[in-house]
């Protein structure tokens, strides 16, 4: 009897989940999240931060087809249309498995057939309407989300490197560029780092977001087709002086910005690579933060140095600054305080200021300032990761940063090169002079608009 | 004695939950989300998707305002900012109840005071703060959510219209079309596929987001219009030379292009209607990658296929070409694999390319293109979902794509004609010469810019 | 025995959920969401609606840019880069602390050193990682999701000032401004509504999102500027004859109004500050639905009265009619139903439309219209409290729209005093007539496109 009372209430807490009727009586699920929210959860982080770096592609669209001339425009926006488009299938039937399963690919399993199998295995998605047991990876994500998030990184190396290149490149050499960088150059490399590869696992490099592994990657690249592509007809005359050419169209450029700026947040947020937990949720809280005061420290930076330096503020450096301290921020977004957050960017802002005018001496022309942004800063970025996470050791971030930087200027200056000498990289001095979209496109970008 | 030791650990893990302290000791809620958890998953499905969708209105007008000329630039920003405010009016005035309770309307039931009810009934949220058990439908989603979420694809019905019919039809006899497309054509039509109707229930018919409900819907409404209203003035020479009328300004209408590819992800993703479950997410994540891929493979199509047709890229083929892939694969964005969706997106690509010349052959003026993108590349998108899921049949495709087609255009063709006999719906000449934008708002786009 | 076998039942069902693993065999997690669920759902709402108000710093951009002179549009662009920058650390610095533990602030708590002390304590986020019963405010949502969302109201304060004043205010005094607005004055007076102070407690204010404490308060801080800055020159004839100063770039401004738009979704959604319940989600999806509607109202009422006053539709009174309505309906967006937040926004729209002409009377300049559509529509919506939320009273809402108005209204006034006797706010004759963008910043907006 005594027995039978003790438990009674016990058998009503027990029934309650079961039969799922009482919703206003307190708490009756458990403290944690269940397995399969935690799987949901995840997955939306990547597919919400996904979109949002999906959207990067649109940013950087509109910030150089802001800061090309006129007669250039409409080949920029046709390059960035189909560089994303190129990245997005190279990344499925080539990269996302080149990139992942580094272990198998080393050695050759015969699960996949070797190196060839790897080549012609293409990424899979789970099957629809799939048994929570039978997916890829129960207890974390849809591997959907995760080939959608990542593939976006992909898209966004290739994107810093159109606007170097800007005005002076042929389209279909840059697109073949592209089909290299996205299938094979960013996921090899990526793999070494992301894929748990040996500057993962042996040189424990620290790189949240990409920093290096994405933005440095592309700025190498984007500096080695600089170098072989040489300047732009009239940039730097012959008695040493530099010809600013402008920007036809700031309010692009700088909705270009904040439309990256929005991306950020889904892709240092979304590199959380989970929000199933209060741990995680939390992480990806203070990376939205502090992504946000990174790249208003950058901002901040450039346009009271270049007020101090010149007298008066550069938009152009404060959209730059503005992205510089966005890459800064992009190898350690979760470990900084709101404060270290904004000195990190802040420096980011600081070098795009200083390092322009150095690649202008150094007659490399970057049409948009890629390089300083995404390769100079994301350097800064990566070794910035010292002053504020514990696990990042000096050689651990500085070899790694050395060894993508090397395999990256080696494999896409051959690549660069190879373009060069068969189909030729460059367009006539003739159109350039004429503009690439009258001369290659036919098609106007402003056809309406009167020159002034 | 031996039964209380048994029953103690028991008794125990029963407390857990109830008394929530338990955070780091290892799982103790459930495996599934709990009831609760998956009502919210789903309507934050539904909000988010919402509000991608919503975008894609910001979309159409960027689109559609690159590629009008200057002269018409104000007149097609105001009907794209009118006619998303009257679709989110009339479709709750009126529209949102028309389309769900199609069983009730056909036999005009006592709830709802049959044909005029609905038609007086407006769509009505759940109160503020509801008890769960007190939703209208615990269990699945908050009213509010779907209602949000569809309002805004009956809006995406009407902005496909507007490019088809600019720089030459009146404000307002286009303003009170679309409160007929939106408050009628678009919801009967959708409720009988949506709604539960005959198209669902008879024909098993499969039209996973609206290539068909939303995308032809909008084409073939544009199609009469531009019939009915007749060419732009000098677009087709008397001795039937086609005259190409440029987009004035090409760097809004890419944006326009990457706003759609955006809203896209929410067009298709929110169409799987769910998200709560591990199956509905990975569905979620399967659809967000497919609709990427097919609006790539739909550009890349329209990239190459220019270049061989023509010698050279045309940016506007591109951008169309991507909004096909993303039109073909909307009717069936889940069973593809990547493979198949890039494919299916680059035919709709190739129908765009090829279509395009089409219609100037037949003299029907589609100033933006969307009848080729929505209602050509919607028809094959219905038609491939053949290609991929064993579910649909030939004719199950085939007569709901007639059905919706005929009575699109019939109801269309009388509502424009009523239009025109009565208030007339093209300007004067000398106003459509001078631009719309000073003969009939007296306000011009860019009026510091000089006209080349 | 008779009790073993009645256990035996219970005692699976205690199991289950340790276990794991009995997904498909029915629900097994409880009814309500988990208490880790509803902190990353709570969380997740701050983030997802902090991105989307961060979004409507670019929708204020665009907005401006597209309806100032092209001759100072650079400068717009690097004010409101500036702007939102400055925001974002100024907030970080000093306003999150001052905003919400407005107790501690009245009393000069020992905790946090008093006056002093919160002056100097700055924005602190969780520790990377936390435990979940480490968290802040473990139950609810993370500190660095809140920090976020309401760094991004902060900014919009902002936003509106800027676009009031544009085309004439130096860039530094302005951005000076900024510093002292967003630190100091919009903390202060939003800890009185939503840090608990006495415009809550003792008046029992409603404000839902913002109308007076966000929107207000930018409108009167702009208001004042207005005011002490003067008109632009050549806008007022000397025989009280307004001339009108055009808008370039519509596009632009039409862009920016959606960007507005879309991002209101996460301003008034995100302001329900949480969707871990039923009850939350089904509030922020009433609160999607009506600040839909709402904005459609106000469009269309500026739409209809433009065309009847004037006999012809204005496209800019559009746009502002829009973002009216939105600024209607962010004092209440819950309560009202679908057709009584239309109404509220369409008066919303009536009232930009009414007022702009009354603003010109009185020879206040605001170059975008930012004073009618977020003070006076401000005012509106926050009185309109009363019409649908029954907890509303009259002397509850109309006394803190003085007190607030009165506070900023003295204090903006006594910084702009003092901005324009010690270093001038505005530039110099020559100067505004040349443009700010060559006179100020030597870099033009548009360099290429010849003035018409």
């Amino acid at each position: 009897m005594t027995l039978l009372k003790t438990l009674a209430p016990a058998a009503a807490l027990i029934a309650l989940p079961t039969l799922g009727l009482a919703q206003d009586e307190g708490p009756v699920a458990g403290v944690n999240a269940s397995t399969d929210t935690v799987f949901i959860l995840n997955s939306l982080l990547f597919l919400v931060g996904g979109f949002l770096v999906f959207w990067m592609a649109a940013g950087f669209t509109m910030l150089e087809a802001g800061l090309v001339r006129t007669k250039n425009t409409t080949m920029q926006l046709t390059k960035n249309m189909g560089l994303f488009s190129i990245a997005a299938i190279a990344y499925y039937l080539v990269g996302y498995n080149l990139m992942y399963p580094l272990g198998d690919w080393s050695v050759g399993s015969d699960e996949t057939g070797g190196y060839l199998g790897i080549l012609f295995s293409t990424a899979k998605l789970e099957a629809v309407g799939i048994a929570a047991d039978a997916a890829d990876d129960y207890g974390y994500a849809s591997t959907g989300s995760d080939f959608f998030f990542q593939l976006m990184f992909c898209a966004t190396t290739a994107s810093i490197v159109s606007g170097t290149l800007a005005e002076r490149i042929k389209l279909w050499p840059f697109l073949i560029f592209v089909v290299v960088l996205t299938a094979f150059i960013y996921p090899i490399q990526a793999s070494w780092k992301w894929g748990g590869g040996f500057l993962d696992s042996q040189w424990g490099f620290l790189d949240f977001a990409g920093s290096t592994v994405v933005h440095s990657v592309g700025g190498w690249a984007a500096l080695m087709g600089a170098i072989i592509l040489g300047p732009r007809i009239g940039k730097y005359a012959k008695d040493g002086k530099v010809n600013p050419i402008l920007g036809a169209n700031l309010p692009l450029a700088t909705l270009g910005t904040f439309i990256l700026w929005l991306g950020w947040f889904g892709f240092n947020g979304g590199s959380q690579l989970a929000m199933g937990t209060v741990g995680d949720v939390a992480d990806v809280s203070r990376i939205f933060a502090n992504t946000n005061t990174a790249a208003a420290g950058g901002a901040i930076a450039a346009l009271i140095l270049t007020q101090v330096m010149y007298g008066k503020v550069d938009l152009t450096m404060v959209l730059n600054g503005a992205l510089a301290g966005l890459v800064s921020i992009t190898a350690e977004p979760l470990t900084p305080t709101l404060g270290a957050a904004t000195l990190i960017g802040a420096v980011g802002g600081v070098i795009v200021v200083l390092t322009v005018p150095l690649l202008d001496k150094l007659k490399i022309d970057d049409v948009v300032g890629a390089i300083p942004v995404h390769l100079f800063a994301g350097i800064w970025g990566t070794m910035a990761v010292l002053l504020t996470n514990s696990d990042a050791t000096f050689m651990g971030q500085l070899v790694p940063i050395i060894i993508v930087g090397a395999f990256v200027v080696v494999v896409s200056a051959i690549v660069w090169f190879i373009l060069k000498v068969t189909m030729g990289i460059r367009v006539s001095e003739e159109h350039e002079v004429t503009g690439l979209d009258t001369a290659e496109l036919g098609m106007e970008a402003y056809p309406e608009f009167a020159k002034g």
